[in-house]
């Protein structure tokens, strides 16, 4: 389909491309304009029926939303934004220069631009910032068939339709009701007798961590947002949570490799923005690195005198930073989607304690054999490696399995505590119990 | 709320205790029974009623859902499986012994145990395991104001009624068109005129990854499942895509942490299959890094006549390893969440160059500072360390961005190439490094 609609865009047949296109999904005809060169882009965006025109366009990359608006007439911008939904419009304003934000603001109607200042000013990632104000009111007191018919008048054909909010004439919110609900209930029946006056809604200060952990609890579609006087402002729908849950999925896993998290794309990151999320926490972890080296100073002479001892280190480290950092993740994990709660923390220690023994053993076993059989090591030395690499082991997983959680009891992020923090703690550890125990053993 | 259940529980007042608890969300009801002894959680599961005790069945962990199926009558039984939804009951009996799955499949239907029978065939995590088939299925000749009437016949009060699907006499998927559609739609219309025909199907064998990009990228609520003729066999909805999107994050970090992916919980896994998980990649690893201690026999000379080149060794290979994983960490999930191609894999390397260069030199900078100026070290060993620890970071950003890409072009799971494996090319290629440049700065 896309090639066929690139061929004729190639040879100049728009009209042919008009009648192709209209049959795509609106997402697929975007990222069809992605690949086109700006002006040919342009001449079929502007081919489009008004109505997919506004909805393709909230599927853009910025950069071609941000050509589109510079060309195109005031006239033109304004059966856009008059089409977009209000939180589509939010979220393409916070990525445009300040002239492309002007010229959209220009051209929308003074109603319109209160409430898009109005939301500009919620902090980001949250519940205000993520949620839209094209939702369905009732009122306790309509009938079913007097819902469905005031559904049908005010409805805008998008999923807010799916759960109503009934409300009293403060404004506040009494009850949900769903759409599915109001079909299926018989016409007569008022909405205060079959609304769910148990439900569950938010402020509009909730962090979107928070909110994106409800839906997944309760298995929601859509939560009302309401101000301090538990008033309905906007609805938060479960096709932005999804969104929420891979941007918080990718800042717990950029935590976790030592990194500022970010939400920004990698390819749509410049070089020294890239450069200096990473810096902090390398420089952070070199410095600490230099520890692990003066443990190493301290031995100095057992080192001289047994150099073959140093071409353990390497596997020591890094065993004993595989084994921490497994843990680790499986803790930090089981943390965020709550599943290890803080008073799990001796149920974890004494898992990890188990596992890590069995672990250790093996790998212990292993080693010995292969570095003492094979490797025709000194005797002592291969019982020196091996039992430091169970102390190791042990030590690492333990660590590992207990330190995110003292870190969520001290409210510090435990995805930061993972991987490089528990590397280090474990690298010191690891080379502290082996010169010490190569010392008494190897009597040097 | 809670608490006071808990202490009408306490004083034995369960007939409070049963006004109070229906009240609250289903969710709330399985929590709250989980925190019980057995006996009381199913003296209060029996208060409940039906349709309610159904829903809380399916909430509730294994090991409860176990107990009360093996005390309660065949007739209790009955009850709850009438009322439970097909994927839910597939979804419990998968995780019950042999002789509870007897028990509820003796008190089922004859059709429904059909049912289950087809579905238990189906692979684990294919769309056929995952779908559910309680949906509605529509003509296109029928009147928007018939179907309505049909929804309000047949319907079931489920997320999976606000999509509705199109067939033909064969059964073949013709369209689909939303709950919230027919509603807004004139009651004269034919549904063929408002149906859409440009709607996004799956196989039963398709994998439920491939299944939830579909859904994250079109923006999806639900999704037809057809069979190879194109026959309407079920649908998915989003609430159980947001547990596959999460099962597979949790999967992928798994994987970068070096371990055997699982999904299961990890207080629920044993100890044995925890540390099987584990012990595999710890092997080879451990091996692996057995390879880097050759490294450093083969300048055993060089470490004797200047020992304190080892006490380098942690910082160049923790430093690399971290700088490494900051970049395979944002590729793997590029690529994961389709925002790097293949295509893309110079752009990676030229981006990976340019900050590596940036965070390599600023890394020396400071490094040269602290171990020339304040620790005192010989110049020319600065030197080395510094110029060495540059290079490292520049190989280690760079492999660390482009191996994944090369592992997903050879069909390879870029996030087992992450982490682990790349820590070991590193710590290989940064001794290298340093141990070279040691030789002939130094001299020696």
């Amino acid at each position: 389909m896309q090639d066929i609609i690139k061929n004729l865009v190639k040879e100049g047949m728009f009209s042919k491309v008009k009648d192709e296109i209209v049959k795509m999904n609106v997402v697929d005809i975007a990222s069809l304009l992605e690949e086109l060169e700006e002006e040919k882009m342009l001449i079929i965006f502007r081919l489009l029926p008004k109505d997919i025109a506004a909805e393709v366009f909230s599927y853009m990359s910025n950069e071609q939303q941000q050509y589109i608006i510079e060309v195109i007439t005031d006239k033109e911008i304004q059966t856009i934004t008059d089409r977009l939904f209000l939180d589509d419009t939010v979220d393409i304003l916070e990525e445009m220069p300040s002239n492309v934000v002007k010229k959209i603001l220009k051209n929308t109607t003074k109603q319109k631009r209160q409430l898009i200042n109005l939301f500009l000013k919620y902090p980001e990632n949250s519940a205000g910032s993520i949620m839209t104000i094209e939702y369905v009111d009732l009122k306790k007191e309509m009938k079913v068939k007097d819902s469905l018919e005031y559904i049908k008048q005010i409805g805008v054909d998008k999923e807010t339709v799916d759960v109503c909010y009934v409300i009293n004439k403060n404004r506040k919110l009494e009850g949900v009701v769903s759409l599915r609900k109001l079909v299926l209930t018989d016409g007569d029946i008022v909405i205060k007798d079959i609304m769910d006056t148990n439900f569950i809604s938010i402020p509009t200060n909730a962090d979107q961590e928070e909110i994106a952990s409800l839906f997944k609890k309760y298995n929601l579609l859509a939560m009302p947002v309401v101000d301090k006087e538990n008033r309905l402002v906007g609805i938060i729908t479960i096709d932005d949570i999804v969104d929420v849950i891979e941007q918080e999925n990718t800042e717990d896993l950029q935590k976790m490799a030592a990194m500022t998290p970010t939400d920004e794309e990698y390819l749509k990151t410049g070089v020294f923005t890239l450069a200096r999320h990473r810096l902090i926490w390398l420089l952070i972890l070199m410095i600490s690195a230099t520890f692990t080296g003066r443990i190493i100073i301290k031995f100095e002479e057992l080192l001289q005198s047994a150099v073959v001892l140093t071409t353990f280190i390497p596997m020591l480290m890094d065993t004993g930073g595989n084994s921490g950092s497994q843990s680790s993740t499986l803790i930090i994990r089981g943390l965020a989607l709550e599943e290890i709660r803080l008073r799990d923390i001796l149920k974890v220690f004494w898992k990890e304690f188990r596992v890590s023994g069995i672990v250790g053993i093996s790998l212990a076993a292993v080693n010995f054999i292969r570095i003492y059989y094979l490797e025709k090591i000194d005797l002592m030395v291969s019982i020196t490696v091996s039992i430091s690499l169970l102390f190791t082991v042990i030590v690492a997983k333990v660590v590992g399995g207990v330190l995110p959680i003292i870190a969520k009891k001290l409210k510090f992020d435990p995805a930061i505590m993972a991987g490089p923090l528990i590397t280090t703690i474990v690298d010191a550890v690891a080379l502290t119990i082996y010169f010490s125990l190569a010392s008494s053993i190897l009597a040097i």
